[in-house]
């Protein structure tokens, strides 16, 4: 970009409570006064034949030009002959590696206060395959794949955000005493790459031996990587430690380079239109995405003024047991800029 | 059984500090004067031909014949051309249900003092399948695979389990959104079963939301159904809450009525032969064991020793932050029987 020159992100505000919380978020970056230019697309009302899905092709490219952007939550359409929107996007970006960080937010009390790892999803493969058939009537079968440049390229990542975020540790979690072979490529990879970073402690943890380390001792870890499913369940199990999915940010680092931020709660139709909404994951993604394009200034001003605001606890929202409406929280949050 | 004549039963101490907890299972059911003759069997020291592992033809005809049993941890030695041990008694004798009762212990403080559910796991099929290859150099898959009637069978298991144990609600848990066709037809098969079941509410919970909700407020939930792989993370998960799997028992239902209860924790070989370990997990199995045989008064009055010897708190052992040897706990709990 040319310096002085803003840098276009792309802006899916998403459906249900989307738009209340990305315009919070464009509120908070307007009074942080964040080079961005926003390049807003929306969930179309039909198919689109390119993409298979309500995601348009122009979204999809506008992506991939900028490079960057932030998303809110979608919700798939019911019906048949399209695409999980999620899904899509990932498939086609080629988002391969889901990032969330889950740390204890001070002043907000849980029953952890000793949480701060980040989970690194493999987004591509895995039991996402969606190759299903029945054999005969009454069996059915799903097909895991695990490849060896999809493993070694979400291992790079790991190790790479490990060493680049003072991290000592990545844990590769797995079930390779069940299947062997899947899971042991998987394992194979990462021991590969781990031995490019002797800096870093690398373990391997069973996956049921994960979970309950983490309910019982979350602090025994640091980073965690895993094929795509486990990263689905790890992910929400570290989220539930810390509050919930209204609390956690997240980003997808795609094909080319591309950062996808994103919030992963639902679109909480119930509450939707009703100022009602939290925006603080979205907030935190879009501070992610803010790190990736190194504005490392405006994130840590943006992250530590939503931090405080937690912490005050004066104006919460009501899933946090407040009252505030999301303006409310939106207007504490940029007084505490 | 003749009125009178003591019951026979299975016991695999198992290996590490198997024989010690098995030892303390016998003085408490001498000191409760429990009417079993305990039938012994031992892992062999070379693979049985007949059962391609470790464990005896003999050993499985035992628990065929016997109909109930009590197993200690088996660690599976390591090499070639044989098949785990537990995996050998899960397919050899059709143990098609693992029930896992999981309730805060009254007096043992963790992080949660409302838990208590049970969940129930598919023990034979889904992604255990074992059937894996590699497509091409790099690529490999593992097959899932579901069908009607072990998903049928576990399904009625968990409702029966839920209306004869005066439980509420069943939930099945599962990622069919993802995995349409097998977990879809797992889900078809517990709509099937709740049908019958009117007085149960019956409820579908996706996995990784289900983790999040377990660990924010584990009292949402009462039976849990669901195939194999996620009934090892969730229970091993659910185990972390109450304080982990040295605290937990298991029973597994087989085909033909057998039931083999089982401590699920691993054999501990640090500690084994040091009369340190805590033999809890395999004492509440027993008790298991024992309310299946419809020894309810004897079953109540162990669980209730067991459980004063916990919550009085004086004769602890070292994985509960005591200093009480695996004797010394044993001794305290028959004072309490
Ligand atoms: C909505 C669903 C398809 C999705 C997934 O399973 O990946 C969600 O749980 C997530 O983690 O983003
Ligand atoms: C040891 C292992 C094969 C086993 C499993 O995965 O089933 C264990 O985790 C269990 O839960 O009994």
């Amino acid at each position: 970009t040319v310096a002085g020159e803003p840098i276009r992100a792309t802006l899916f505000p998403g459906d249900g409570i989307g738009p209340e919380i990305a315009e919070s978020v464009k509120k908070v970056f307007n009074a942080a006064e964040v080079p961005i230019d926003w390049d807003e697309h929306f969930v179309g009302d039909q198919v689109d034949p390119r993409t298979q899905s309500f995601i348009t092709w122009e979204s999809l490219e506008s992506v991939r030009k900028n490079g960057v952007g932030l998303k809110g939550p979608m919700a798939t359409p019911i019906g048949k002959g399209h695409r999980s929107l999620n899904l899509t996007l990932r498939k086609e970006l080629g988002l391969y590696a889901n990032v969330r960080p889950c740390y204890s937010l001070p002043g907000y009390k849980t029953r952890y206060d000793d949480v701060n790892l980040v989970t690194i999803r493999e987004n591509t493969e895995g039991e996402y395959s969606g190759l299903e058939h029945q054999v005969v009537r009454g069996v059915v079968e799903s097909l895991k794949i695990i490849t060896r440049q999809a493993s070694i390229r979400v291992a790079e990542y790991a190790f790479h955000y490990a060493k680049t975020n003072g991290r000592q540790r990545v844990s590769a979690i797995h079930k390779a005493n069940i299947m062997r072979k899947t899971d042991g490529l998987f394992l194979k990879c990462c021991r590969e790459v781990a031995e490019k970073y002797p800096e870093i402690t690398y373990e391997e943890v069973i996956i049921d031996n994960c979970c309950m380390m983490l309910v019982k001792n979350p602090s025994l870890f640091d980073v965690l990587v895993m094929p795509n499913l486990y990263g689905d369940i790890i992910s929400d199990l570290c989220a539930g430690l810390i509050g919930g999915l209204g609390l956690t940010p997240s980003c997808n680092i795609g094909e080319g380079g591309i950062c996808l931020a994103e919030a992963v709660h639902g679109s909480a139709p119930d509450i939707a239109g009703k100022n009602l909404a939290n925006p603080t994951a979205l907030l935190l993604s879009s501070v992610m995405m803010l790190r990736h394009l190194q504005l490392t200034d405006k994130a840590d001003r943006i992250q530590n003024a939503i931090l405080k605001t937690i912490a005050e606890g004066k104006y919460r929202t009501g899933d946090l047991g407040g009252t505030a409406s999301t303006t409310d929280f939106t207007k504490a949050l940029c007084d505490n800029l």
